[in-house]
């Protein structure tokens, strides 16, 4: 039972998030539909990062267990022949062995949340931004971020519906830069809780636009309560960017 | 009655082009028919550049004459509301004096073309990039560009179709860089001939991948035969992304 690793890169606007459902179509099914083709039976994926509705990936990372071995410039081309036209494409594919696990062995997540600030909402970008049409300053955002740096709670940011055993994470990185028109937030850390990224983006957003200091967003972050949390930044804005594993599996 | 100047941005892949036709959708049909419902009575935009089917633009410029003045924040504003869901966005509005015209007045268009260079089709750019899926040198791209800029005949990279008078235009920029996986060539010049870029871009693609010297590519130019020229490289990785107007027009 060969293992692989697979990159894949996914445009979340039409899938109903990572997982598989009952109703709607997710990445995972067009994943595992794709490869079962070629392979000639069911397989099932297992991802690093289970991503909501409309969240994008440039770097998802899968493993997979076939039944024989496939060269593994074969898994990345079949796979995206057979993906044709769903918006997915295994970027690579490489033979890993058993003890890799796509989800446990991660030791590290990034994503990405890009504002578009402007007065004018985007055309070219609908689906991949959160269109914020006051001005917003990157400044007070980037220095908001920085006091949420480190081990915390981050009960203020999490999702009801999180099924984390523990509210406490570390945040190794939550960097807030203008690019043009556009904001981008980069952020790292081992894992995340469900919805902690679009939460504290939506938090940061306030202080950007005057309406909470940068001390006052590290007093929602220690209030641990979710009512104190900005907005909810849309799904769109977000992409798992990347994820790190030990030198140990390349 | 004031004229007004407009940038305006758009997706084109579900347009027919800027252009206005019988049958299929067209960016200037949209963005008609949205300032018509703010004014109350038709309108006719005439723009500084006709992009094709599929082609995109951050930065095209139009011109229109209103019966009476309108705040410029309010034209831009209520064309945006009336847009939506359309994928084009009006990024901004100024009043401009009678002897402004869009197409005539330009002294300068800049247009980009993004090839996608790597193995794996795209997922999050579709439609936003020419897919090369074999190794491309972006370095003797570059070189052989510059052999094209300044004053020549281009009939070589011209379309049958093409309505100007002459095929002599002066290539002013012309810069091909490789971005991560992609391959971006920036292109400027006061004007351009029907299918120019893409033409231009699709010889020096066969360059980048070995199968035109620099030097070859300067000879297609040189024989001015169309026949000779590269793949029209396809229409979705061209944006037009800025027009320029001497200084008088601001």
């Amino acid at each position: 039972m060969p293992r692989y690793k697979l990159v894949v890169e996914y445009d979340g606007t039409a899938f109903a998030g990572w997982q598989r459902q009952a109703a709607d179509r997710s990445v995972q099914q067009a994943l595992e539909e794709a490869i079962a083709r070629f392979v000639g039976g069911p397989v099932r994926v297992h991802c690093a990062g289970r991503t909501d509705a409309g969240v994008h990936a440039t770097h998802q990372v899968v493993h997979l267990d076939l039944d024989k071995p496939w060269r593994t410039d074969t898994v990345r081309d079949a796979a995206n022949a057979h993906l044709r036209p769903e918006p997915v494409a295994v970027i690579s594919a490489a033979e890993v062995g058993p003890d890799f696990d796509a989800r446990h062995s991660a030791i590290k997540r990034h994503y990405r949340y890009r504002i578009l600030n402007r007065r004018s909402p985007p055309a070219l970008t609908r689906g991949f931004v959160w269109h914020v049409p006051w001005a917003l300053d990157a400044g007070l955002m980037h220095e908001a971020a920085q006091l949420m740096l480190g081990r915390h709670d981050f009960s203020a940011f999490r999702a009801a519906e999180c099924q984390a055993n523990s509210p406490v994470r570390t945040l190794d990185r939550l960097d807030v830069r203008r690019e043009g028109e556009e904001i981008v937030a980069i952020t790292a850390a081992r894992s995340f809780l469900h919805h902690q990224v679009r939460g504290m983006v939506g938090t940061l957003m306030l202080a950007g636009g005057g309406r909470l200091t940068p001390q006052g967003v590290r007093d929602v972050l220690d209030s641990r309560d979710r009512t104190r949390c900005g907005p909810l930044a849309p799904s769109g804005g977000l992409t798992l960017i990347g994820v790190d594993y030990p030198a140990e599996f390349g």
